[in-house]
């Protein structure tokens, strides 16, 4: 089985049986075709012509979103995705955002560069905090199980909920967390109307995709008070531009989509690439199998 | 009863059966005796006016520390200390400042400051990390509790623990969070010769009192690269004086004193003053009896 791969350590090191990696970077594409692909760190151009290539049958991209290949590919590919990859992390990095708004952190850092020991400014724990889940999957439940022992509870919303019932649960939330997929029907999927539903002490915290959220309505909320602060990992767009009014607001807090990152991301990476290959190698079901009629 | 409290709202709105309340604050001592003193807030001189009156038979601090008062405290009255008031909310604290740390929040703060998308610096979860509590008591408990679902592990040491346990412990640490009260036997606990049994990669928590670490030491080791990082609540002095070097660490995390900090914080502390006062009044064994003998 040829398969392509990324040009990186850890993957140079898998050696598996059967299997002749094809490494490509940004900067050098390799020749012919091959019969998978492991997606990682690659721009739309040459993403797109490695997917061309005759004789594909699977994509695994190493991401947990599918918004950047699922209109590319070609009709026959099976599309796998890497949420175990990410699904931990991301809980953990959720929990710390909500963490450093609640306990003021963020505050305290500007406050360290003044060397201003200041104890101003509004302190809360997560216990008694009624969290809303927007995109309530696998990273959810996980946050969930962190969340208890904090005394903290959550309610989840999908995709498939209700606008009553997401409106009921935004009137009642205190942290909102946004996990959603980016598709055509989670385009600021929070908007002015969802964010005026918020109590004003609330605060947003997206990890799912930069355009769930309108950032005109964000902005305009955070002007008038009518929301606390917001936590973002990820923007519309990405990166944040300079000059964009969220980068200077004291309650806002920029993470730069590194949700799922660790120092051993990569080795992590090749690793899950390497069970779905022996997993596809043996017939058997590997796991992260997208159905693309979902889009997400 | 007359029981000396401090002159705040919540405590004006107690209107406790049987209880005079005597209220004091730094500008206004009050003339005569009491029966009890609710003491916070209140800097030593009034402090110790207010101690030495005649008939005080107990004093309850609202502080979980008590090496304030101990060494004044006339003979004959009882000491209440108010652990159940901040222990959740330290252990959110401190479970807060290890996932600021280990998500690299703290530089992405300061990389915020410059509108810089930066992705530079290491980045861990807490999954799989060996977590130190010395000074492992209830705190330690509920942060063992808080950590489980994270993936993290607990060892605990106390002020029993031998010098080959805590030595043997430290060389086992990732992140090592200090509870110790200040005693005389805690003073520069953490000196140069423990610091150098930890692991270059590991970071120190401080939420028990800023005598615990030797500060020159911790400086040193910082310096030198052998210690990652350290998030300060405490410190010797407090507050924090300008120029310490402790300030302009990218890798030091301040915050003033705050671990028990909530917005509700006096109004939850007049409710567990209530409670103390009404178990003294109906003669039952009041919360937060402190064996003075043992100094914390």
């Amino acid at each position: 089985m040829r398969v392509f791969m990324p040009d990186l350590p850890p993957f140079h090191d898998l050696k598996l049986e059967g299997v002749t990696p094809v490494f490509y970077s940004r900067d050098s594409i390799p020749e012919g075709g091959a019969d998978g692909m492991v997606l990682w760190f690659l721009p739309p151009a040459g993403r797109r012509e490695l997917l061309n290539r005759p004789g594909l049958k699977w994509l695994l991209t190493l991401t947990a979103g599918i918004d950047h290949v699922v209109n590319e590919l070609p009709a026959g590919v099976a599309l796998y995705n890497a949420n175990p990859l990410h699904d931990r992390a991301v809980a953990q990095h959720a929990l710390a955002l909500m963490l450093c708004a609640g306990r003021g952190l963020h505050r305290f850092r500007d406050a360290q560069h003044a060397q201003s020991w200041s104890k101003a400014g509004h302190m809360h724990t997560l216990e008694g905090c009624r969290v809303t889940v927007w995109g309530y999957g696998h990273i959810g439940k996980l946050l969930e199980a962190m969340l208890e022992p904090l005394g903290a509870s959550v309610a989840g919303l999908t995709s498939r909920s209700t606008v009553q019932e997401v409106d009921a649960a935004l009137k009642q939330t205190d942290d909102l967390v946004l996990l959603l997929p980016r598709t055509p029907a989670t385009r600021h999927i929070l908007n002015a109307e969802r964010l005026a539903l918020l109590p004003e002490s609330a605060w947003v915290y997206n990890l799912g995709r930069g355009e769930l959220i309108d950032p005109d309505a964000l902005n305009a909320a955070l002007e008038a008070g009518t929301l606390s602060g917001a936590a973002l990992d990820v923007t519309d767009p990405e990166p944040l531009p300079v000059g964009s009014p969220l980068w200077a607001r004291e309650n806002v807090i920029i993470t730069p989509h590194v949700a799922s990152t660790t120092d051993d991301l990569t080795a992590r990476g090749a690793a899950h690439a390497a069970a779905v290959i022996q997993a596809l190698q043996a017939g058997q079901q590997a796991p992260g199998k997208v159905d693309t009629s979902r889009g997400y």
